[in-house]
């Protein structure tokens, strides 16, 4: 019997950085996996229309398109993408979800709480994604599967950094991210969401948080980088920093976790790599094993390239699109969704509150949050 | 004025790993670069008709085909591409050099250096290319340049190792890669060519050689192992070492070279790396710089992602491509091409003939091949 | 003219393993280094008389003694070295001090504030130190004089970690380090004042601090782990965690510091070495210097082994003891002193006063601590 | 009973870099370990006067000698220790073990085979250590250690370099280095012979060898660099490289062994780490283990300093007279002995031999030899 592949239109809000890893995904996604459905790079939506219409073209979208509002509502689109900036993600995704697409959404999923829980209800009966892509390296994959599997233990301490430098750079990219309006704020929902998404899914909630966030740069909106101490429900403890002012590090997304039974450790910046330390090792060859996570044996990769032919960055994007198509093709929930997001969103609101005020802070989860975090 | 743009039309004979990957670069190049090409997917060619249809239809080729022969004559098809095993690469391109095609061939381009020559005498007047495809990983690529800009200085050492393990391993994939009938040899063609290669780009022309080959595994036909010594033209010394059987290495192919003026290291299963040594460095920090070759400033780099976001071992495919496509826009010789490869089989042939006599042995290169070396 | 060598007569109260490496640096130190003083292992002094009597004998003192009140009040003695517990530091000192001896004591200084304050005022008019041996580890004196020479810049980020897993061990050695009687706390006084006091000496005064102290075994009663955030007088930021929890790490004291010009790193399981980012260096090779600090050119390596021959732990002593006798003999305040060690006592106060209330605490310095402060 | 403690003077001839090291290890051997012996330092003695006397003075030596002869026959000497340069070495061992000492000498024995049989004939029934130090690091040890348990299982390859760059530098220290007659050769000598003395141990003898001598400065006497292939008795092959032209390296004294069961890496600059990578290892996490060889487990660390504290070159020449000094006490033979020398002599003889000729050569053991390599 011939498997039935359905066809599934594409519509994207953005075209950036993101517009350009996002069309990879949906482009590459079935060279890769093998698939239910059959994606079609409908339309691409931006403001500007000439840079949209190059990047269309470059990329083999059929249209290019100026008003994502009449776009998020065509019938012969079957699912919206969001990568434009940060501020109008709230309202496109609702629109979409009002339309009944299916949604997926760029990270941060909102500007704050109250938005974010706003798109989780809109979307709550869809089905629907927010690109924490990181969650799909393979490495991290692996690093949650030990987890799973005990080689960790009794959790004692997570440690995360995500650390850039492009921020002291006098000639800027990116210029709508330093501007609170759009951007919301700026190493915290840029980079530190990264972060604690992981420390969720690696080590699970966050109960109380202490902060710092700091702006170096005179007169620029949001933060340059931010700081954090944390307590997890399993009886952890943690420290964060995400900051765009770490001259020499380019990407360096780094967390590590010691348990009782071993420590994992993990750099963007090297991303085929896992070092994993078991404590049931011999003792006199205990040290930690540097995993080149490229298969045999490790999530993702043999649908990849053979042992020891290492992926890029762009493969993230893939292996998530391919793992929402596969659960959608079999009507489950698939993580990280909107709800997800919110529980990251709960706990970037207790950051700032406890930046503002000072104080050690709770997380604030609703039940939705609480019943969703995977 | 509008960007004229000719369509090329692609075959390709073969349809393994290697077809994975060069499918995955004609579809990709696009995206990444610029182009006065647009290439059409049109026929994967290969021996097993399921298995070439299932290949032709999850990477997009338009049809499935069993019989090259036909396939490199056809009028409609401008590009040949081969990789196939090594054995019929000499008939294939030579069929497609006399249908007037673009040729294209995966290394080692032949199984000896009758063959290449052959080879290299019927595409001379056609634009071709052997896929030495590490000549354009970013980091070896700015090695090139490094040594251009006589950062290194006079060269005193080159090593190269291209370390593998699973030619131990009693579960084998890639059968025909240990048959001497198609495979032609084992660790030296496969890999050592890679090494040679790489080493005639960054360190000139070898003189002279003395070698050890080693089958480690009974009844095997071919080489397990190769070791060898050189003497290079510009007055340095090489060691080379490539090995199915390091037990622990996936695919370390690895080179470093010192010289008066500064190292260069390099290890492919770290390809976004680059470790330099810059005898110029104030005393008190000199040491190796550990480069993230993602720019800004690499080759490259600009047409993938941001600086910071790595790439995977596909890109070298789709950057060889693209400077191929750039070349033959402006009529210009492209490298690595087939009088290059010659070059590498002249040195392979050198290797095998010092391992059966036991001397150190003359490398002969024709004038042809003197001449193309860049 | 003969130089002319003074006799300086050692009495050592304390022979644990704080003992032995006080001992090898009074061997050692005159080999390494062309000294005014010759210093006399004269006596050792502890509790339990057969355990000083081996330890004397195997290292070579005089005398084993087991009154230390006795000791430091005697003609004979001009330097008393305490390393000793942590609890009766003070009144040892304090002794000694009375008694006009050249006082030499560990870390940390005392049990808490009010105490270290009585001592450096006891000791204020003599020759002091406390042994903060790693300041002269020479990969950190290296990072200190790269500070003041500006290759760091504007200091935004400073960043350490001091991880030991041997807490969790249920097989514990130095059980006094696990009561608060005899050690005061556990790795805020054992690992992050070593973390805090080269914090001060690489990147200055810290204002405030907000902080996390945790015990994960029941009934301990000193903390097994400790974390900090801080903000810096020179406008940088900083985190902090100290833990004897950290599976994997045996002596991680690691620190980063991340300024407009650069970045260092350190890890002291890694001591002969030092990362430092320089972003004057050209673009291209723009990396991370891993420089192996054993000369030429780099603080003490002369007076150790030719370049490349890597010195080990007990070298911090030595280069501390000759600088301390190379200061003595010019009559020259030494660095760091008891009144150092306030400053550093004052930090940890903060801390743990930050650790109880849950609240950002402010660093009380008096006048003295800020006037040492180098 | 109270132990027995025999005491043994040491004269040492040679008072340059070695004569510090060995200094130190006399000095420092019985305050890390329990000795049957007690050492008295009581001649150093060499052809300068008053540099003699400055080095006596500052080590503790009793006396400061200029006659060698003389002082190797002198009835209160115990054990003669040679560190001069290479080319006497053969006559003050042949005296001393004629006047009935126990002999130590530096490496390499000899200036040639004939020689070193003579002096391992002299010597044979006295005491005796040739200072191949390396073998004590604890990391080798350990790694000599895990060949024998079997985790590396049947060898395939071993790969050795012996990196330093001061050959090339205009100023050059250790004229004598560099002059035929009295070091007898350059990097191989000095360098390769350490490495060949290490492959022997951990991966037993060499069949036959083809190799390459290269001098790069003008009318220097000696060879800067060497490379050699090899064959292994036990089937495997190997490659070898020792240079003094390698820029940007200072001490790359490094071996690889891959066998059917796992790896070992090492690295002289990184002395206290092993990597070993083991086939064991569930597959999900194989990768080489980092291990810090500072215990618990390890060879020799119990008698330095805790775990994670690190120990430096010096401490390889004390753990091997403290091995030395047990063997003595127990009447059994120690390793390296100049018989284990001899047959390092004999590699090195036949690499030259192959450097000469252009051809492989067979290792000429003699029976002395073959029986003594452990």
């Amino acid at each position: 019997m011939a498997k039935q592949i359905r066809k599934l239109n594409v519509a994207m809000i953005g075209y950036g950085f993101m517009g350009r890893a996002h069309s990879n995904a949906f482009l590459q996604v079935g060279h890769f996996f093998d698939l239910p459905y059959e994606l079609k790079l409908k339309a691409m939506c931006g403001r500007n229309r000439a840079a949209v219409e190059a990047m269309a073209a470059q990329w083999g979208w059929e249209e290019a398109q100026t008003d994502w509002q009449s776009v998020v509502k065509r019938k012969d689109i079957d699912v919206v993408d969001i990568c434009a900036p940060n501020h109008p993600h709230a309202q496109i995704a609702i629109a979409a979800a009002e339309a009944g697409k299916i949604v997926l959404c760029e990270k941060p999923l909102a500007m704050n709480v109250a938005e974010a829980r706003q798109m989780a209800n809109a979307a709550r009966s869809l089905p629907n994604l927010v690109w924490f892509n990181y969650r799909r390296v393979p490495a991290i994959a692996l690093a949650k599967e030990l987890v799973e599997q005990g080689r960790v233990g009794k959790p004692y301490h997570y440690r995360a950094t995500y650390l850039q430098s492009w921020g002291a750079d006098p000639e800027l990219p990116g210029a709508w991210r330093f501007r609170k309006a759009e951007a919301g704020s700026g190493a915290m929902g840029d980079l530190l969401s990264h972060s604690l998404d992981l420390a969720l899914v690696l080590n699970g909630a966050v109960i109380e948080v202490t902060s710092l966030m700091q702006t170096f740069t005179p007169n620029r909106e949001v933060d340059d980088a931010v700081l954090a101490l944390t307590r997890f429900a399993n009886g952890s403890i943690g420290t964060f920093e995400a900051t765009r002012f770490a001259i020499g590090c380019r990407n360096r997304n780094y967390f590590e976790i010691h348990g009782a039974e071993g420590a994992i450790r993990f750099d963007l910046e090297d991303l085929n790599r896992l070092e994993v330390f078991d404590r049931g090792d011999a003792v006199e060859i205990q040290g930690s094993h540097n995993v080149l996570v490229t298969g045999p044996g490790h999530p993702y990769t043999s649908h990849f390239w053979p042992p020891g032919h290492i992926i890029g960055y762009e493969h993230t994007f893939i292996a998530t699109l391919a793992d929402f198509l596969n659960t959608l093709a079999k009507n489950q929930q698939f993580h990280p969704s909107f709800d997800d997001a919110v529980g990251v969103q709960e706990l970037l609101e207790a950051v700032e509150t406890s930046a503002r005020t000072g104080k050690w802070t709770k997380v604030s989860a609703d039940d939705a949050t609480v019943a969703a975090i995977q």
